[in-house]
């Protein structure tokens, strides 16, 4: 039966969210990184993420520059920083040196990660999309580096539950961990 | 310190992945649904919401035909029905049918949503991407309806402890639940 709903108006609102940090090197090689909500997957072949960035931002700039960047997850641990890395910009101080945090020049891309965050996605800018005050930056995944730590007993994929990524709420603007297993997916709906 | 990383190659794996149902009409006006988690906010103003979708799905079509859609989030308690939207086409099924779950046709856009879900994103096509395998469909959001029961005290905004989103894993294929609160955005990171 459908529920009662209450309309909230032409808004963003979306659960989860993800936190992303994205990783840029500036015309000079600095490196630097800024906290993004806006985007996600987007493709499967090529593997391709999609993150959006407003004009004003530094790193902006350093995207199309350098046509890279890195999306790197923090996993719980890292709020902190994954916190202050949106509150600050690259233009005025270097978040690398004020957090402490390592700037990895990527192996594959010309773009830093953060060494010690958990998950990083390299990408080679493969699309530019201006949508408003938003241009979305859609990236070709060209390699994904995760820490062994957060590897699955077999070694073969990420574990979420020992990485410990971050969800977002637009609005209420909170940070949320990730709980427990409710099942498999393409299983737990199939009809008999 | 930088952390010891594992390479894991030109792969889709990204956290927290969301779980988006998308509601379309076909040509003929029939209500469609189907499971999609490559996708997410990409832009604030306007409101917009990106979801990408196979050509080969049915919804690609009514997509493309109604130039509308909506972004259903399911809750915890509509796992199964999520999960079954995912596994089968509205070419050879009925999937509201099926279900026994309600298509209501939305007020500010032609596509219809699902009654019980708890939270739908209402949208009108504004851009089409191709990528590659996936096609990316971008979205104006013209309103969001939440259900009553998952709002906060003061009625103004979802509450994700209420509305209890599903999380999902790429490769492993797995869905988690939203975890405990862990901080206050543009709060946390602050340095003194």
């Amino acid at each position: 039966m459908e529920s009662l709903k209450k309309s909230l108006g032409a808004k963003v609102l979306f659960y989860p969210a993800p936190v992303m940090i994205v990783g840029t090197y500036d015309r000079e090689g600095r490196p630097n990184v800024m906290t993004a909500a806006w985007g996600g997957v987007c493709c499967s072949a090529p593997p391709a993420i999609a993150v959006s960035l407003r004009k004003a931002t530094y790193s902006y700039g350093n995207v199309v520059e350098r046509k890279a960047f890195t999306i790197n997850i923090p996993g719980e641990r890292n709020i902190k920083e994954a916190d202050y890395f949106g509150m600050v910009s690259g233009k005025n101080e270097d978040k690398f040196k004020a957090t402490g945090l390592t700037p990895v020049k990527s192996s594959v891309v010309d773009a830093p990660y953060v060494g010690e965050f958990p998950l990083v996605i390299e990408c080679r800018l493969l699309q530019t999309v201006e949508i408003g005050l938003h241009t979305q930056f859609i990236g070709e995944i060209m390699d994904v580096k995760a820490d062994v730590s957060v590897m699955t007993e077999d070694g073969m994929t990420p574990d979420i539950e020992k990485l410990r990524p971050l969800v977002f709420t637009p609005e209420s603007r909170l940070y949320y961990g990730v709980g427990r297993q409710l099942g498999k997916a393409f299983s737990i709906g199939k009809r008999s």
